[in-house]
This record gives structure tokens, C-alpha cells and sequence, in this order.
């Protein structure tokens, strides 16, 4: 008999040689029709391995995302499975699952697919699958192997082979098909009710463009046929919310190769937006005591060598720039804490005037790869919404909570409900990669954990994911498309503190050095709006709006009224603005629709005769006649539901 | 006879051979007194030179700039005299006038001079000056020159003397001393009535460290011994007022060594100083029709090879940041009108769109030598109020006139009252020095010189002082010092259009280029705050203030009370914060003082009694004890009164 452990805790005995999927029977019926995949002892199985000594046991079905990776892992052997029949002597490489689905990379020798071809191979899978052929492992010698694919004449598999260890190689086989592979399979390929190929690309062995050119086929499967609908339509939505679509049709970015990659330049609505962003924050960083600063773009490469920067970015970022004489050396910042260590030294502090707390929206210059690059989510220059808090070791606790509540004041005034926060601390078994003493890191992974706690956040503790400086808290955000976000740190630094040999004088008349904490609730205005404007898709809260509404008048006679329409808003502090151009209101309302402003204000004959408005909502809603101070009350009972009120 | 034109156009006959002095006394006794100098059809003449042809004169007195350098330099030929006599053996070198007096520069071989050596030699400058020496120029042949420096061992003069072709050398003699010199004297040494030597410091032969070390001695001189005093009072309160030592003290900005020279950091103080600043910018920009927009602070070169930029800035400033990979390269924006083509690009206009005014508070890096860093007036990284407005040529009239009321609410609202502009033409004898056709400049010019004269400006036209890509019109502004700053530009661009290929699309359908004007009121935000503080001495206008008020209670049992009177204030839109420190009244209001805050409030038993408030201005004040409300209407008064109202 072995003792098996589930993820409950309790222990199980079961015979020796019973198999995960046994295990999940034991439990319930429902259960086992759904297990797809197992992990013992924290390596991953397959449900029909024999389990032959004591161990804990995980069981996944399709809602993990270790149930997900079997699933489509074990798909992308189906497909390849139909492509050599359909197109026979082409030569498998690999085929991994990935975030969404699978790929498999096939050298296709004279054959070409297109994705016309797409439906005729889905079928095949389909059929392959209904035929819920097993999945069998078995281990093979690195001779049978080797001779296996020279048999096929497969180069790229036997250059796999060749580097593997004898007693490592497995195959698996389902229904007439073997592949060299590791493992981590669904039980069988019934479980495949709905299959999609998605994309053909070129790519090259091994990545490497020196190599052969193979065909990357994409694809995702699901075990219900709804499933694939919804994943299918939510692309559809993810597509149309893209933020570089979007970005262009509301005008606020653009992109010159001139000027460079990543670099983005923010058109007139696009600052505007960013501005009032900005504003908000600001509004609230001094609400919450914080004082802003300035610095520049740049620092002498020694300010990075000090801070420990250089040698974390130096040579894989911008490089740095020399000067015409006296040798000097300076670099494009790649974050601001070192100038802010610099403020906080241009004067001398008693523990009276801590915590200092230094904002700045500050610009940092981080070199990407192109092909890396990524709308405004991956840029090559990027304004932070940064502060770093230096403050005595007591004050520790009371700050990180403050920068939560600013943190959670933020999600809620843009509509981000839905998060969780990961805190990242170290890996105890590889302490020499952190700077910093044992004890330090012990305080300040206390204190976020404290802060945590304290403040109800859902989070996950992720050993070994801290930042070489020190511990943090992300938050997770999840969009209106249930994809998630990492947006807001906030980062305990004890290291900064003494490379720049910062200090204070403590009420024991001593020196003694501050602890600073980094954060920034946005992360990167770049990628903050990114993702607002994917999570929105462009209807920003009201209170954010550039432009709140827009007076539309129906024939040009009507422009006096317009005007004082306009001139009533502005009284009532309502953002708008008159369309004046000569044409239909049809197509001002599409455009008006099209730049998503939320309110239309329409004035004709009617409207003057009683002195009011038509108001019409963005979407269609017509909210009939009414006032301007009538309209301005629904604007502000608006503002108020999504802007929260930040008090400290 | 010779006909000698006099600079208000009358033509006066007189005997050739009459030299400037004559002339004058012809005019008047009075004028005669105070001729010190003279201009000949534009070239430097002595008072006593015998005029032989017919041509224009001008008188100069110590009023016109001209008189002050033939004044000091005369002074530095007593100076000379002084020190050679004082001090035997020292060898002479050159010895101008500057912008504030005059130095020589002397080898003073075995001798030491220093400040405590300075009355004995002014007292013999004095002396020499009393005796009423004419300044005698004469022509010496070459030979004769070098044969007389050459029986006084010196070499500096022998250098220079070989330098010259005969005919071209003259010597100038007062009393027993003579000097090599080009002339530009008063008539005797009589005129110099007060003298004050300044400071002594090094300074290589040539400016060339490798050559000999000299004592370079700076002096000032003045016809009256009331001006001299005047003039070291104001240097005084230079000192008092200089922006370094203000900027220090009210913890405004500092630099830091390991961030590097000439990088300023903006304090919490300064920052929000700045941010107000520019928020009233903002507001009259967004009034004027300006669009906001940001750019990133670096480019691919190529963008400035494009614009014309690194041929102009290349070589001398900071280098190109090259990247890990890829072989691109990158640069500091030496200006921001590159990015804002590559935004005007981003889209197509017609003619009904422009004009589009782009604005942005753009951070460029240009590098100076460190010799040359001074405070805040000479930088490497500073922030542009810049902005670029694209039009059409019919709306260049326009849009200058628009942009100099733009300027002068801005000079209006913050107390600079005394200015005039200069309006900066090509060298017409020097054309090809210039980017852009014949017929562009001379409509640019034209727009240029009818806006400054619709304006009322009180203006000078500068010819050959034009930046190379277009004419511009500068604004040259006194402080309460009466030292005069150049601030704000205003500049006509139709070169970068064409670099950049910018177009619209005209009312014929046809594609045109749009004209640009370059225009920054401020100029840069960091030298405008030094300017302004040194205008203010840190006594800015109200509204600009970031505390307005302070309230400083007698006792902290006050404390209450003092919130109370806090929160009215800000309920009121005044700016204020309490001062809760256990310190003593007096050491409240030093503080205070120190700080420049313009009110005080104070909080004691008998406010309290009262429900009332006691207000003390900056610099000692008492307006007695009144109502919040009410000491809120003198605010608001005082508001109004500065802070001038911008309509477009």
C-alpha cells in the first residue's frame, strides 16, 4: 500500500500501481470524468501513471492552468497527427503549449499551408479525436529512438535526441502516432470537442534565422464547442478594444519611425488625457503628503554605478553618452530612485520631518529589442507615476497601508474591481543573487505581509519573484475580457538607503539610515492607458473624459443658441465642446459616436422654443429634453458614482 | 570745407580738420563737457582725430555704451601707468574694457598684487587722473614698435606688435606712459573721477593654459564718484539677490556632484514654484488655442540630421547613445521641434484645420562647457515652454501678433514692466550662412517687424543677428537691478517645413507648406526663476506664491484654533499652512521672514476672544486683527491687482 496526500491535506491509502485517475475516482465520479492531468510529488504525470510510492498528489482539469498546458499539449500531437496525413514526408519539430493554445513548428518540404487549408485539417483532428485513442507513455533507449526518426528521415527530432541523456527519452502514442515527448498528456483525445487552428507563420529552427525555415501552425482547443465560441468571441472583443487600434481612432498616439521605436508621441487628445491622469494623482499624492520633484533625464554613469543600476542595465540598455571633453559619461535614466536618493541628501533630516515622501512623474529610457516592442505596452521610454518614501524603520507599517489605500482609491476611480495582489519575496535558496542583510529582508517582507493582511487583500505569496533590491507587493488587475493586469508596486528598498549612505538623526541624537519605499499605483502612464483604454474600450469614467460632451446643432442658425448652450456647460464645469462644421446631424452623431464622447447635446427648433436641450447618451440612449443645470446634475451624480473620494 | 552729418540727419559744414570735440562745441558748451568718445562713418575716432572728408558722426557720453568701453579702457591705460610705476619691471600684455569696466592682464615677474594692494594703486590712478593727461594717439612704423617693446623686455607686445602690418600700428600716450593700442579714448584722465579695483585672479597669455601665467587685475571707473557708489550698491544687492544664493535658501533647487554639473534638482519648493508656473501657462495657452502634447526627450539621429540639428549641434554636445543591438543611435533633444513635425505628420490637414499650436514643456539637453555652468542661467538639461504654431501664410500676420500678447500678459503678470524687443534680420552680406529661399525670409521679416510695430513695441532691428533657419523677435526685459535679460522668443521658421515635408491641403485642393513659428515666453523655466528671483528677490507675485500665508500660534493650546483658521483659509483658495513647531514667537516669524512668506497669521488669546485672526505682512507690516474673510479679500485684492486678465 503507498499513502497518498491531496492538496486538502488529508491522506489516502491506495494499492501500489494506482493511477492518478483511479485516485480521482476514489473521490467521485464527476471528478474523474473531468481530471485531465496530475502532478506527484510537484512533477507533472500522466493520469494513467502508476504511482508506486508515497507522495502528494494534485489533480487538475481544464479550469487550471496546468489542466490547460495537457490539454493543449496533447491537441497539438493530434494536429500533428492529421498534417502528416494530410500531407505526407513533412517533418515534425516540436509543438509546446502556449498562453492561449499550441503551436507546432513542420518542416513542410514541398507542401504549403495556408490558413484556406485550415478547415480541412481541423476536421481530420476532429475525427482523430473522437476515436478517444489513449495516450500512452513509454520509455524508449536512445538507440530505438535515434532509429526511429532516421527511419523517418526527421533530422530536427534526431538532433533532439542526440542531446538527451539515455533513460530520459519517452514517446507517446495515440491511435497511429508516436512522437518524441516529455510527458503531461490528457488521458485521452475525447476530450477534444473543439478544435481551432488560428495562424500560420514562418519560424526558424531552434529561433535561430541561420537555420532552417519552418511553419509555425497555431491553434487552441477546448472540451466544449461553447467554449471555443466564447474564446472566439472574446478575441473578436480584444481585437476591436486593442489599444493601438483604438489609440489611432480616438487620435490619442502615434508612432514615427523618425523620431524611433517605442517611442511614443502623445497627440493633443492623448495629452490631454494623460494630463488629467495625472492631475488625479497628483491631487491625491498631496492629499496623501506626498511632495513633488524634479530631476533630469539623465545622470553620470557613476550615479547607476553607485545605485547598483549600472550593472543591472548597463550594457544591455541605451549606452551611455559621452561628452566632447572632460571625459565625462552620463546615462538616459533608466529609474529615478538614484535622483531622488540625491534630493534626499541635498538636506540634512531629523526623524521629525520623516516620512519624506518624493513624487515624480518621472520619464525613464529602457532599451527593448524590436521585436519585443509592443503599442504602449512595451516601449523604449515610459513616464512613471513614481515616489519613493523615506522613512524611519517604526513608520515602515503605517506607509506601506497609506500607499495601499492610494493604490485601491486609484482601481476604484477607474473601475478596476476586480484584482488581487501577489507580494514577491525571496528565493531562500539562492539568497546571493539579493543585495542587502538577512535582517532587513526579514523586516520588510514582514511588514508587506502585515500590510496585506491588514488591508483584506486577496493575495498570493510568490517565493524567489523579489526584485534584487528587495521585496514588493504587485496588484493583478483583471480587464473587463477577464485578462489580467500587473499594475502598482510597491517596493521596500533597504538598499538604496545605504549605497547612497542616506541618513537621519534619530531622537537618540544618532545617525541612523531611512527605509525607502518605492511605488507607483499607475506603473507606467503608457501602459496604464493601454490598458484603461482596453479595459474601457475608449469610454473612460466621465470624470476622466477630455471631452464630456458635445453640442450638436442642426442647421447652422441655431449657432448663438450653440454658444450660450456651450457657455452654460463651461459655468457648470462640463468639458465641452461645439461641432460647428456644416454637416448632416447624422454623420456628426456617427462621428461624435465614433470619438466615444459620452453625452450629445442636440439643439434644434424644439429645444430653443423651451429653452432646453436634447440630451443623447454614447450608444444610443436618448435621454430626452431637459436643462443645462438638469443635465449637469446627471453629469455630476455620474462623476460622483465613479470618482471615489480619497481621504486620509 | 567737409560736410559732417550728425545722427538726426542735419548736414553742418566746417573746416577740415575739425575734429569731434569741435563739433560738439558747436552743438553746445554742455555737450562738449560730456563728449568722451566718437564713431566716424562707423568707425571708433578719437574726440580730438582732425576730420578730413565729408561723412557721419557720432558723439557718445558716458551714457551710451560706446562711452562707457572708451571710458574704461582709457581707465586701464591709468591702471597700466599705476602699475608700472608701483611695481618695476612687470610687463604689460592687453588690457580692454568689458561689459562692467576693464582688466589688464600683466606679468608681474617677482611682484605679488593682491586686494590689499588695491588702495595703494588706486590712490595713484587718482592722482595720474587729476593731472588731466590728454590720450595722444600716433602712428608708429613697425620697426620703431617693435624697437621700443623690445628695450622694455617684452615679449607679449612684441607678439602682438608682429602680428600687425605696418601701417596698421598705432601707440597711444598720456603722461610718461604709452601702450600699444587701436584708440577709443576719452580726451584726458581728468574725466575719470572715481576708480575702484574689483578682484585679481590668473589667466594664461592667449587664453592658452599652456602658455605663461599672467595677474589679471578688473577694475571699474566712473566720471562721477556718486555713480561708483551707486554701482557697488547694486552690486550688493546682486549678491543679496543672486539666484544661487535665494534658490539656497529658500530650498528651492539644488545640483548634486554625482548626478552631474549643470543638471538641477527641483526641490519640493521649487517644483510646485515650477508646476505654478506652468499651470499658468497651460491655462493661457489652452485659452489661446494651444493643444498639449508630449514627446520623448530623445530621437534617432537620423531626425536630426533631418532637421538640420546635428549638423549645427552635433559634434559639441552630448554624443550619440548607441544601442546594444540593431546599430541604431539615439540623441538628447538639443529642441523639440523636430518631434513636433513628426506630430504634425502624424495626420493630414487642410487649411480649415490650421492653425495647430503645439505646446509642450520639453526637457532638452545641450552640453556647455563646465566652465561655463552658472546657477540656473546656464545649464545642460533645462525645460522649453515651447510650442510650434503650423499655419498658413496668410495667418502668419496673425498668429505673431497673437503670440506677442501671449508675451506680454506673462511679462504683465509677473511684474516685468520694463522691456523692449529686437528683431533679428539675416546679414544680407552674409547670405549663406542661411537655410531657406530669398522670398521666405523677406515675408517672414516683414511679419515680424508689422507685428512689433502693431504692438507698440518699443523695439531695435538687429541685422545679421538672425538664427539660421529664420528671422526672430526677442524680447529683452530690465530687472529691478536694471540689468537687462533676453526672455521670451518669438521665431519665424520656413525651413524645418520644408525638411520635414509638412503639408496641407489648400482651398485650390492643392498640398502647400505650412509656415512654423518657434515661440517659448519663459524661454527656459529654469533660467526664467532665476531671472524672476533676482528680479523679486524671492518676493514673487502673490498668486505665484506657493504658501501665501502662514499661521503661527502663541501656544499650542492654540492648536485648535489654528486648524480652524487653516481650513477657512483653504476654503477660501488661500494658499496656507500652520506652523505647529514648538519654537518662540520670534523665531516663528524669522522663520517666516526667511521664507518669504507674505503674510503671517497670528493666533492668540485675544484673536481667539474675537474670532478673529492678527495679520503681519512679509518685511514687518501689522494690518491689525481682522476676519478670515476679510483678509481674504486683501489677498484676492492683491491677486487681482497682479495676476492680469489674458482674453484672446
Amino acid at each position: 500500500m503507498i499513502n497518498i496526500t491531496l492538496p486538502d491535506a488529508s491522506v489516502k491509502s491506495f494499492e501500489k500501481g494506482t493511477t492518478p485517475f483511479q485516485v480521482a475516482q476514489s473521490i467521485s465520479e464527476g471528478l474523474a470524468r473531468q481530471v485531465i492531468s496530475a502532478k506527484f510529488n510537484n512533477e507533472t504525470v500522466e493520469t494513467t501513471t502508476p504511482l508506486t510510492t508515497d507522495g502528494s498528489l494534485v489533480l487538475f482539469t481544464f479550469k487550471n492552468d496546468e489542466g490547460k498546458q495537457a490539454f493543449w499539449h496533447s491537441t497539438s500531437h493530434v494536429m500533428a497527427q492529421a498534417i502528416q496525413e494530410l500531407y505526407p514526408g513533412v517533418k515534425l519539430t516540436i509543438g509546446p503549449s502556449i498562453e492561449n493554445g499550441f503551436y507546432y513548428d513542420v518542416d513542410l518540404g514541398d507542401h504549403k499551408i495556408s490558413e484556406n487549408d485550415f478547415p480541412k485539417i481541423e476536421k481530420r483532428m476532429l475525427e482523430i479525436a473522437r476515436g478517444k485513442h489513449d495516450f500512452k507513455m513509454r520509455e524508449v533507449s536512445k538507440d530505438e529512438a535515434l532509429e526511429f526518426y532516421k527511419n523517418e528521415d526527421n533530422k530536427f527530432k534526431v538532433e533532439l535526441i542526440q542531446n538527451l541523456n539515455d533513460g530520459d527519452i519517452t514517446f507517446c502514442d495515440h491511435d497511429s502516432f508516436t512522437d518524441l515527448c516529455r510527458g503531461g498528456h490528457i488521458p485521452n483525445t475525447g476530450f477534444i470537442k473543439a478544435v481551432k487552428l488560428m495562424s500560420v507563420a514562418g519560424a526558424y529552427w531552434r529561433g535561430d534565422e541561420n537555420n532552417e525555415q519552418l511553419t509555425r501552425i497555431y491553434g487552441i482547443s477546448f472540451p466544449k464547442q461553447k467554449e471555443l465560441k466564447e474564446y472566439l468571441k472574446l478575441l473578436e472583443e480584444a481585437k476591436k478594444r486593442d489599444h493601438r487600434k483604438l489609440g489611432k481612432e480616438l487620435g490619442l498616439f502615434t508612432f514615427s519611425q523618425k523620431v524611433g521605436q517605442g517611442l511614443p508621441l502623445w497627440l493633443p487628445k492623448g495629452a490631454a488625457l494623460r494630463e488629467r491622469l495625472e492631475n488625479f494623482m497628483k491631487k491625491a499624492q498631496e492629499e496623501a503628503g506626498y511632495e513633488a520633484v524634479v530631476s533630469p533625464h539623465i545622470g553620470q554613469k557613476e550615479l547607476y554605478v553607485t545605485s547598483g543600476h549600472y550593472a543591472k542595465y548597463g550594457e544591455d540598455s541605451f549606452q551611455p553618452i559621452k561628452t566632447p571633453n572632460e571625459g565625462e559619461e552620463y546615462l538616459l535614466k533608466p529609474m529615478n530612485c538614484p535622483h531622488h536618493c540625491e534630493i534626499y541628501n541635498a538636506e540634512s533630516w531629523s526623524y521629525r520631518d520623516l516620512p519624506k515622501r518624493f513624487a515624480e512623474f518621472g520619464t525613464v529610457y529602457r532599451y527593448e529589442q524590436s521585436g519585443e516592442l509592443h503599442g504602449l505596452t512595451r516601449v523604449r521610454g515610459f513616464t512613471q507615476d513614481d515616489a519613493h518614501i523615506f522613512c524611519t524603520p517604526d513608520q515602515l507599517d503605517a506607509e506601506f497601508k497609506k500607499v495601499i489605500d492610494l493604490v485601491l482609491y486609484v482601481f476604484g476611480s477607474l473601475g478596476f474591481e476586480n484584482f488581487t495582489a501577489q507580494v514577491s519575496l525571496r528565493d531562500p535558496e539562492n539568497q546571493e543573487k539579493y543585495i542587502g542583510s538577512e535582517e532587513n529582508w526579514q523586516k520588510a517582507e514582514n511588514a508587506i505581509l502585515n500590510a496585506a493582511k491588514e488591508k483584506g487583500l486577496n493575495y498570493v505569496v510568490e517565493t524567489g519573484e523579489a526584485a534584487f533590491y528587495g521585496p514588493k507587493l504587485d496588484f493583478m488587475v483583471k480587464d473587463a475580457l477577464g485578462r489580467q493586469w500587473q499594475l502598482g508596486t510597491i517596493q521596500v528598498d533597504y538598499n538604496l538607503p545605504e549605497r547612497f549612505e542616506l541618513e537621519y538623526k534619530g531622537s537618540d541624537n544618532e545617525m541612523h539610515r531611512p527605509v525607502m519605499i518605492h511605488r507607483a499605483p499607475f506603473g507606467s502612464m503608457e501602459r496604464f492607458i493601454a490598458i484603461l483604454l482596453e479595459h474601457t474600450a475608449g469610454n473612460f469614467p466621465l470624470w476622466l473624459m477630455p471631452k464630456q460632451a458635445i453640442v450638436l446643432s442642426i442647421s447652422e442658425k441655431y449657432e448663438n443658441y450653440s454658444k450660450k448652450v456651450l457657455s452654460l456647460l463651461k459655468n457648470n464645469e462640463i468639458r465641452a465642446a461645439v461641432d460647428h462644421r456644416s454637416e448632416t446631424m447624422g454623420k456628426k452623431i456617427r462621428d461624435a459616436e465614433m470619438d466615444k464622447i459620452p453625452y450629445m447635446i442636440i439643439i434644434g427648433e424644439k429645444e430653443i422654443e423651451v429653452d432646453k436641450i436634447a440630451v443623447r447618451k454614447h450608444g444610443g440612449e436618448d435621454l430626452g429634453q431637459m436643462t443645462v443645470e438638469e443635465f449637469a446634475q446627471i453629469i455630476n451624480t455620474e462623476i460622483n458614482r465613479d470618482l471615489k473620494t480619497f481621504e486620509v
